[in-house]
């Protein structure tokens, strides 16, 4: 249920080129909208500096090749064993090349995948630990494996056999499925949106290596622009003077309550004494599950709810992270908080079960709502960044509106869950006033209503989110 | 498939007293044999040594309570709500009494299951990691807890309703049954030896704290005198001078490949300088599935294996380590590795499919063979242990006898699996010469003998070890 608020800002570009204003949404009618082509060379010169927290190994890793280079890669690659990757695939391909998962250079070798799984970190050559909780991994299936045969390198292609990327040094291991689904989600249980969409009928090898991405990823949805690259989240952090980022997942839609405690954390971190406090809004991208509001759904519907002003568009940041979404509780929170560390955040909020879902074949929570924040503030390799657990808020009848839940006068307050608010939206019901903004409410039943009849059918058997 | 040979020792006793010699088996006529009661204060002074590797936490943990606070505590008790153990339980509060599983001072909190869970080891107060690969909790269920209340205490008691220990500070949270075997397995099939026996029908709840155990955990199965702690290892260890150690852990019958192997050991740490270098033989002692050969015929085994003089007893140290078994491979070998350093152990020798079994539906191993020494080679909290993989030995035809394993000349190479071997002597058939010592081989066709033939037919099942 970790969601929030999304903002458009006003700030004028201070020192670096405007084309950084393009994380902020053009059809906002904000003043300055440029495309942006991330430059590797650019990137890397400004993407450490002093007063914003360290990439996890010291160095944000980069794995697009520079532009000089492409043409010498694209004849490599055409010498190469072919390998056919998924959307998802791709996605990862995305999230490793712009250095969310430093100081990972590529697909998880078996070491690193070994580390993955049993201790969630890696360690590095200095014995420090990074954190590393989810597998990235590249599964080929037999065929595949036969057609590599002895080569140290394979050429990777989406799945309209575009060359994507180079795969070199390549190590080939068993993909020990049910393996990795108990140890990832400590269940095997079937209906795991993410085990069946990628990993049931996946190959029973994994391919591991360096990576070098032919050209940056885009998805040509009309949001490439605002899929900004952790050096140029740093970028802009630097930019705006940030002394504290703090960084907010989310993946649902947004109402009044997360709004209420993003602007009550910057309180908090401005009574800690910091000046100037910057929040990331940062709406995963990526795969989700087919009863999740799609990501262009959530935009419009971010959109709307960005046009009351909510939030301070000064400190606000808003961009799309690009990981898929692996709905695997404690286990996948840290992958979202540590690639954040990456983008430049040193405080992270942290909900009740986050990446969490129901259990897909029991009555029940797939995982228990407070281990998810218990495990983040315990995990290896997180020790540099500041967990904020937030406050539980709920609709207040007395006030009418969203408020800090006061557990003295329970009686006031009501909850409205993910499921309850997408069921409301599917039969055109309205929310309580002050729940969430009118036109962001209208985006989500306009969503429901633009399914055919027998998708709607499927969402109604969703699980709660 | 860790096992290895046992011996005897005919080394005098130079420095402390005689009674450190119970650890070898008097049956085998060696000189002295004194029974033996640790005493905390004794053990507290001898426990952390110049030369051997300091225990985890930097001091070795003890929780049995002095003699004269027992009536004390006996009294305390009394007042305090009851929990009923079983045997496993109680072999788990030997473990943890002992110091095996040090810093644990008791069974697990839910921040130290978690953490274990998770990421397999425990971060310290001053960050620094220390191992531990499986929960050791203890379940209680609904009316346990219901009787328990809001008391800060309870009452162990033993299957016999012997008061064991108290446990204080308790914190008392739920038990997430297929999580955490997931978890600890990487499987929820079912037929996992150790689930079905203590997690299946257990209690929905766990309850942590601190262990203040009554009186040292005695079996008074005849093999108590080879029980010692793992401050009695370090006193024996300290006594002989010896600049190493290298623990074999086991839990089947010893045959020569094993022998081979600890002999050969034994060269390559002198080749790398030690010059003492001293062998902790150490079968374990507590529970194990239906179908391994029980302690007490190991013993036996053992014993009569020792009568050959394989080994060198001036270089070798024999005792039971106290643990029950998980059979979880990978996850399980870094317990039973850490463990030995708590006893002193700098060296591990970690052989094929560590702590493994067969999957229990699916017609394969339940890890790949290679993930065990790979995993314990990269475990956080085992760093200042050296990993020593160990070379495969088989029944070399053209020699007669065992040996390592020649690629280059396979054929000449016979491989006798756990589960051939077990085959061979329930239907008293022999080895081939020089694969066991002939004692050793009949200990194994009597314990075959003896059981009933139901018993037997159920263990015509078994799993390969």
């Amino acid at each position: 249920m970790a969601s929030t608020f999304f903002t458009q800002t006003s700030l004028p570009s201070k020192s670096f080129n405007n084309s950084l204003n393009t994380h902020f949404i053009p059809s906002f009618k904000l003043p300055v909208s440029l495309s942006f082509t991330p430059r590797a060379s650019v990137l890397k010169r400004l993407s450490v500096r002093a007063g914003l927290i360290e990439p996890d190994g010291g160095r944000l890793v980069d794995l697009r090749v520079a532009e000089w280079e492409r043409e010498l890669k694209k004849k490599e690659a055409a010498s190469l064993p072919k390998v056919k990757l998924s959307k998802i695939d791709v996605q990862w391909v995305h999230v490793l090349s712009e250095g969310w998962a430093s100081p990972l250079t590529g697909f998880m070798r078996e070491s690193e995948f070994l580390q993955t799984l049993h201790f969630n970190c890696l360690r590095l050559d200095d014995g420090s630990f990074v954190n590393m909780s989810v597998p990235i991994v590249l599964a080929i299936d037999d065929s595949q494996k036969e057609r590599i045969g002895e080569s140290n390198s394979v050429a990777l292609f989406d799945p309209d056999d575009n060359l994507i990327a180079i795969l070199t040094d390549i190590d080939i291991y068993k993909h020990p499925k049910e393996e990795r689904i108990a140890r990832t989600w400590g269940t095997t249980a079937p209906g795991l949106p993410y085990v069946d969409q990628t990993i049931t009928n996946a190959g029973n090898w994994l391919i591991g290596g360096d990576l070098k991405v032919i050209e940056p990823i885009k998805y040509h949805d009309g949001l490439d622009r605002f899929r900004l690259s952790p050096a140029e989240l740093r970028e802009e952090f630097e930019r705006r003077n940030a002394d504290a980022v703090f960084a907010f997942q989310l993946r649902n839609p947004v109402h009044n309550g997360h709004a209420l405690l993003m602007t009550d954390t910057r309180r908090r971190l401005l009574e800690m004494g910091y000046k100037n406090p910057i929040l990331l809004l940062h709406p995963l991208g990526g795969y989700t599950k087919a009863d999740d509001v799609p990501l262009s759904w959530r935009m419009k519907q971010h959109e709307k709810v960005l046009e009351d002003g909510v939030l301070d568009p000064e400190t606000t940041v808003v961009s799309i992270f690009p990981s898929p979404m692996h709905y695997a509780g404690p286990t996948e929170v840290q992958w979202h908080a540590k690639a954040r560390i990456n983008a430049g955040a040193n405080f992270y909020i942290v909900g009740r079960d986050p990446a969490g879902m129901g259990h897909p074949v029991e009555k029940r929570d797939l995982y228990d709502a407070d281990h998810g924040k218990k495990v983040l503030s315990m995990a290896p390799g997180l020790e540099r960044l500041n967990i904020l657990p937030f406050k539980v808020a709920a609709y207040d009848k007395t006030q009418g509106k969203m408020a800090f839940f006061d557990p003295s006068r329970a009686q006031d307050f009501l909850f409205i869950s993910g499921t309850k608010m997408r069921t409301l939206a599917k039969n055109k019901e309205n929310p309580p006033d002050g729940f969430m903004c009118p036109g962001g409410w209208k985006v989500l039943v306009d969503y429901y209503d633009s399914l055919t009849p027998s998708d709607s059918g499927r969402i109604a058997e969703a699980v709660p989110a």
